[in-house]
């Protein structure tokens, strides 16, 4: 049996969890928050189920769910897709992005992805036949260089595949990014899939650019976004996808086959959440600013250096003044014997930048967790 | 925007269910129960959720769940698969076969499926580039005819897929189907890919030949079930596969970059349901063998001729008493013109027999809803 996917191993998130269980490590690898989803949505699902909302969903998703989307959508990027044609349910950001990587790219075609970048977009592309054209984000700042990304496009080219918030830096595209990406993609075949699984999440009030704010890119867009890091609960997989009716034609032919549709009472209990409690994404900004706010001064009474964090629920930190070993190493020891776990960047890189000593920390976490944590690192 | 899946549009299912709506018929079409799941998985679903257990699940499934599948396992058929190396839970069983043919069919490869067969196992052989070879059951019985199967086979033959009990028709196995399917993959390198989802719906105290129960068969075999069709929660979409470890280990590699895990607080419902009762599953081909009976009784009140139903909670009917209409066109005029909606086989298959006169009307509902619906089909 030999594999068709060569490259993939664990995931570098299942691989540190398992590392920090076995050695009772403070786990601030994986993405995901140790605090509970709001009991108004556990309310929600719960009577979705006892009013038998049980069995298969519509495979685009249930009517009121797309809608409250469409009606999210505008209120936050003045634009509503039409629920119907533009609009697809997915088990998880995840699977929206495997199925447009599937419907569309060919065998031969290429994809843009910018590194670092998240582990589930080269596997997709490989599955369809495609190959993965890796372009360095800035090492210092992770901002697009927009001179290599045209470099790299060529007559295969059929996908660029962005993300901002950045998992895992937390850079966001300035509308400079944005205007330079339009002009990039006037006149080309090549389709865009952006990746916006952060964006409630940014802080000091800048302005998260989605791609649904422009006409010009959302005509060629699939623009990706998830429940999982709005609501707190990363473990439901409830996703969805927004493009153009031609794309999400295609898109759903993919998952109409693949999960055909997604836990039916969660997206009853979205759907009536995000209509009812628009406060809660609002907020979501300056509830995850204050906790990043809060772990960067402790960090400060590390040894270890935080970068700027504009967006997501990640801090990378610059840990050259306490070790030389490469990030893969250094974050295993940091689990393993100084009991906290981090995510070492270079699983997101095809050719991870030598001498980089960076590692991610995730501070969707309790205040107490955080502590615990920094009491460790104080020690490094 | 050219089209990698050509064949597709919307499924059948989707497309009677929308038809059922509108015209206000009885919806014996999509396959799916119109009674609620056991109140005992709601609250056991429940109180997950106010544990706080709806972070990301392991990628293979919580380990209490695979526990749980694999004593099951042994206590239906004999053999235990190991929870950590052969069990992977998915979005589905849906999302199981398609990662297993995503892990193991290449470009130019041959799958060998038996019509008539789910509509969705072609898509994804067409979407790993491979090619779906399509082998008639018997028309009459719907059993398999492995001379047929046999000369089907070629050099780049990979998969054959199974399904017993069999969708649309309910056929089973017999001992000496497993015998000839033996014989027919011994020494080959082809893998077999066994659809069980119906397997606790079985009647006549007939046994079903699950694949789990012959070492030579489960040796080279993907076995996917589901929790849909056992607990009444079709639109929960948590299935499973075992699979030995070096299948499993293909398939996982597939399962992780696309959705990654699987609605985490419905499997520690699962895994709390098949441990404390078991009675659940092991009543369940009674609990559906008196509807069926009942039903098919009903039946001979009308111009529809029921087939033998050995599994499944689908009733095939002959209804060329009452039309000469194909089927895809009796089953449209029965739902719009009579108000039951029903399911054609043509979909089905490739090249559907001509002359078939057959539908299938699925009886996982109430009495009242098929006493409205037998009224209407008494009006024959
Ligand atoms: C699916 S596990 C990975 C979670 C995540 O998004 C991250 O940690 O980056
Ligand atoms: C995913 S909708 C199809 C449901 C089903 O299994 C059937 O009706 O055959």
């Amino acid at each position: 049996l030999q594999t068709k996917l060569p490259k993939v191993g664990t995931t570098i998130f299942t691989v540190m969890s398992q590392l920090a269980m076995e050695h009772d490590a403070v786990n601030l690898g994986q993405g995901f928050p140790d605090f509970n989803v709001p009991e108004r949505l556990i309310e929600a699902l719960d009577r979705a189920m006892r009013e038998g909302k049980n069995q298969y969903a519509p495979m685009t998703g249930i009517p009121a769910l797309r809608q409250a989307i469409a009606d999210k959508t505008l209120r936050c990027y003045g634009h509503r897709p039409d629920p119907d044609s533009e609009i697809t349910v997915a088990s998880g950001a995840s699977e929206a992005i495997f199925d447009a990587v599937a419907a569309v790219v060919r065998p031969g075609e290429e994809v843009i992805v910018l590194d670092p970048c998240y582990d589930s977009y080269e596997p997709a592309i490989d599955l369809a036949g495609g190959r993965a054209v890796h372009v360095p984000l800035d090492p210092a700042t992770f901002a697009p260089d927009w001179n290599l990304i045209r470099a790299a496009v060529t007559s295969k080219t059929r996908l660029l595949m962005i993300n901002s918030p950045h998992n895992p830096s937390g850079a966001m595209f300035s509308a400079d990014d944005i205007a330079q990406l339009t002009a990039l993609l006037r006149d080309t075949g090549i389709w865009l899939l952006s990746d916006e699984v952060y964006e409630h999440i940014v802080f000091d009030g800048r302005r998260h650019e989605s791609v649904l704010r422009y006409p010009e890119l959302r005509e060629r867009a699939f623009v990706v976004s998830s429940f999982g890091k709005t609501y707190h609960c990363t473990g439901w997989k409830v996703g969805y996808c927004i493009a153009p009716p031609a794309l999400s034609l295609e898109l759903r032919k993919v998952h109409q086959y693949n999960t055909f549709c997604t836990f039916a009472p969660a997206q009853w209990a979205f759907a009536e959440m995000i209509q009812t409690e628009p406060e809660h994404y609002e907020q979501l900004g300056a509830f995850y600013q204050s906790k990043r706010d809060r772990f960067r001064e402790q960090l400060l009474t590390t040894r270890l250096k935080p970068l700027p964090v504009p967006g997501g629920y990640f801090q990378l930190v610059d840990y050259s003044a306490v070790s030389d070993l490469d990030d893969a190493a250094f974050c295993r020891w940091l689990t393993v014997e100084k009991g906290v776990a981090a995510i070492p960047l270079s699983p997101f890189y095809e050719s991870p930048p030598s001498g980089q000593r960076l590692a991610r920390l995730c501070f969707a976490k309790n205040e107490a967790t955080l502590d615990r944590a920094i009491e460790r690192l104080q020690k490094l």
